[in-house]
């Protein structure tokens, strides 16, 4: 039985590069050979023992690479075809999926419907960060890559920059509204990248690390309020002249930006939630209006699948939008190690890291 | 200078019927007499002073009448008309209202946008329990009754059921969803009402006292939990096998039902929101599935102005909806005080009391 | 090889009860055991050859019937369940699908959209006029029907049902809408019946077989307009007063109906066209307002899959709507042919057969 | 009673500067005194009498101008202040625009709607090709120029612009949609502007005029098809490899672009309307799917109101678009029947002409 690398969380605090056998391939699977995949805040929560995984899974869930082998019953690929597939990988055929609720995919559960269901790279199957990936539903996931764009310019669409622009979507931005955006790591860039796609005619970044405030400008973002040195609600209010915004993007999962979300908005505003939250979240009476304006709070799980996937390739190809500065970081699969120390400790500016096998 | 009588609030505690001079009508404006007008729960806010208003306001916002006076510039209506206003009366021209936002009208204010703005009646101008209602921006608040309606069949139109019919609406209800209202005093009535018009194949009201059980029954309900016998998260789990409902419409304004709503949502679900909240609200981590479950939470104010109420009073008029189980007790001007002893305290099954000067 | 009876497309003029192989059941596929379905007006397009079709393809795409045997990569289901799938069988997993837009379904195709590509029983493979069908992309297409529910009122739910119910669903009805259904054969009633369920307060349905007008009453119709006594168009300007309709929905694919519907909708009103066409249509200047009138024209083909499906079995279960009426006759298998005769003809006041192997 | 100079409809064939009283101001009015304004297709085909308006009415419907004298019930305005008002100028009062339905405006109407019963400029009272305009509805529609944009910046918001953007709008452009765009005159390319707004991954321009093609190219046309080269409809099957656009927008008015936006049209797409047309159309059956390809038509009138504008001339202050290309020539009022006989002509590349009093 053929053995590959991968990176494999061993318990909390541990995820190190072991043996797996490579995968066996159903009927409905196909077999990536990886190229390029990248580690998520995400994964640093499993790391840290934060979100829950089985000992012994393989993590990750952002890969570009080939087709190694196609299983029986998929059409429409090639063996040796370039793809990335998203990091929410539904099924098709559960009722979420046919809801077009693809993240919150049931697919054999009694309903059809499971929370974060679509999620599985690295959650409930091996993931991405190893020599080869086993992508089920390979008919509803594998998109192939457009001749001309590296795997860097699309490391980012299988769950960064889905998730950003759903930010955006979400919050059913129109052309002329005023956008804040509340953190500016990779989420929150593409979400400030998303609003300026959508014709957002002000946006308004809140961060406070430099280099961060530096790439939000180059995403579109008008204004960057630093918070570590104005209150932001104080300085939206007043870059508004008192009027707040149309919607408000929440990008780090915390009471204090998601408060601040809400109290920026206008009545009848939309907060559109990125966050992956770790506690209770607070709704304040008078930043709700205790109820009576009109307001909308949406959370939003990367929305996955190759249409997806090719839309926001065909959006980077484009040259709409560049998520080049985001990689700020290169390492091989041999050293992921010291890549999570780096991203899991935040150091030197790191934003995201690519890594290759 | 001419006078009427009018329920005035004087201090908390005390609102009383007392004389007014007859208002001066304004060239936007309409003198209507009122015929049948109502008490809202919200004026029970106001007499408690949980809400506050000015002392000497005429409170009220729920008026049925004939039409006494036009203002210069009102075309389009005719002195002696038999007319409804909404709740809500919008100018129509603000920035809130030009955005499809009426109830948020911030008409005169910087930017156009007001919290509740559009809520005027009995909160910043004189209400509609009185002999004679001023009703400003005429031309987009008057409706006219349809022949053949009683004052009674549209007396829920301006407050009730607009504010009902919205919970559906908010909620985004499809044929065939399955939905869940919570609580079953007027609002969620009418809230249930609304979920068979939009065409709800399961609905499940949540209430306690028999009276409102069995009216739920009439209105669209096909199971009635009763939360002081079954936990109703349990309850409605149960009934659905598992699966959870697609809309919770909440129409109480406490945490408990709140977060109940939220609690029996499928992944991907929308939680409409009508309850007049007192206190900070919690999302609890688990019932938000930590930020990832594509849920949805919306407020709605009651929708107002003369497109809504004739909409309303076409549907009664229609007899899918029938409001007159509603109205369970009646009163004069004259003993208005006893009429809001009376619903202040919910004594004698109580629902909505019409008042007739 | 275990043979079974199947209508079969022989020629133009000739559809033929005929043996056939049982097909094998690929990994993606079911066996289905018919026990009920029915003859569509498309079938008497195909056996007229007006809408062409393989030689020797068997006809039909509204099956009711017992889990026969399961492809060996379907999970879910088992044997011997009673289920229905949708006449449009989507795979779950194309462009088009992962869209939403399951009825232009182009699994396989390069792009992954194919016109009517969702269509496939009695289309593009074998259909349901037989002893035996197969289901492909099982998982995605089979909904079990609930208990209590018989074969004749669920048979229905395959087309004409969810095509009527998606002709009120595309135009967007709301509460307190004035629309209008033109013709009022099995689909146009069951747009009734959905108009009525999303709320509409008004519904103008316009028909001349006394028959279809009176059913069309036990729909929802609050008028039923006789076309072949008045004019349509001036009797429903007459009824709304001028004002015209908000939705009107065509459900006959003719000339007349559509410029009808057109000529009968206010400004900003929506047109939602169910027609199959078999011509070139013409837009009249003067009814589509020169092109400045903020109209809406929207086609919809049926909507299939089994979320679909369970949403429709359940609202017929709640009791919200029955088409048993639209079942007028009763057949065997053996006898299709005579059935065809009677169905192709109208004659005897035929709706709908029930055929039954 | 003093005078000013107006350029009035005398007959089919002549538009004539004359001289006419300044209008009085009524207590919902505003006068304006017009600093800039300019021509439209419309009022070309006013002079030629293909559009009918009274004699004696001025032309025009795109203000800039300063607040000379307001109503007595205006509030919120000051005499002196900046202004545009749209083409569109609605009440915000009527049944239309208490339904978002602005344009169709039927204030003063027995039930509120009109066909595009809110333009009134030029067309049912006197326009703004004159030293004065009086604004009907002031509050609702006069939008005060933010500081730092000149008149001619702001010129092309109350119509081409605000109708531009409305047909991407109105086709629901999503982030990486292919949209393609029928002819590139002022409309098409403020819609070619509006695509790249709203996020679309690839736009294609048709056109046949070499500046026009240029200025597309600079509006966010990725190609240009010219079409007195090459048919648009095949070539845009080529360049989406036979996929097919998501929206097309047809903005010219005539069956050969509304029928080749039909063609190009992925099933399932939208087809968003601008054009004027002049004859009845014919929607072919093939391209139409019979009815069966689940397409939106949609048409849409200027939005107007000073929401809209204040939306409109924030986008142009952001800098993320540029209209100025747009204005090829100037000529004062004195000079404006040269103006017309050059823009009638389309003579020396003239795209829009402003006119200064």
């Amino acid at each position: 039985m053929p053995k590959m690398k991968a990176a494999i969380f061993v318990e909390p605090g541990r995820i190190v590069l072991d043996e797996k056998p490579i995968p066996d391939v159903g009927p409905l699977d196909a077999l990536i050979r990886i190229t390029t995949t990248t580690i998520c805040g995400t994964d640093i929560h499993i790391l840290k023992g934060e979100y829950p995984v089985a000992r012994g899974l393989t993590i990750g869930h952002e890969p570009v690479g080939i087709i190694e082998k196609l299983g029986s019953a998929v059409r429409g690929y090639r063996e040796g075809q370039r793809v990335i597939a998203g990091a929410i990988t539904p099924s098709g055929h559960s009722e979420a999926c046919l809801c077009g609720c693809h993240s919150q995919d049931g697919a054999g559960t009694k309903h059809g419907w499971k929370p974060m269901g679509g999620w599985r790279f690295g959650n409930t199957i091996d993931g991405a960060q190893a020599e080869y990936l086993l992508v089920p539903d390979a008919m509803t996931n594998l998109a192939p890559v457009p001749d001309g764009l590296t795997d860097e310019q699309v490391l980012m669409c299988p769950d960064i920059l889905s998730t950003g622009f759903s930010g955006a979507e979400s919050g059913g931005i129109r052309i002329g509204d005023i956008v804040a955006v509340f953190a500016q790591g990779p989420i929150g860039l593409c979400a400030t990248a998303g609003a300026r796609l959508m014709g957002a005619s002000t946006i308004i970044a809140v961060e406070s690390l430099p280099e961060r405030m530096a790439i939000a400008r180059k995403m579109g973002a008008d204004y960057v309020v630093d918070f570590s040195k104005v209150d932001p609600v104080e300085e939206i209010r007043r870059l508004t002249d008192g009027r707040g915004v149309d919607v408000a993007i929440e990008a780090l999962g915390k009471q204090s930006t998601f408060e601040a979300a809400l109290r920026v908005l206008r009545p009848g505003g939309t907060l559109s939630s990125l966050g992956v939250y770790s506690a209770d979240l607070k709704i304040p009476l008078d930043a709700f209006l205790a109820g009576l304006g009109d307001h909308t709070i949406r959370t939003t799980l990367c929305p996955g699948g190759k249409e997806r996937m090719r839309r926001l390739m065909a959006t980077v190809a484009s040259g709409r939008v560049d998520t080049s500065p985001l990689v700020t970081h290169r390492f091989t699969l041999d050293r992921i190690e010291e890549a999570y120390d780096l991203f899991g400790h935040q150091r030197d500016g790191v934003l995201k890291v690519a890594i290759t096998p």
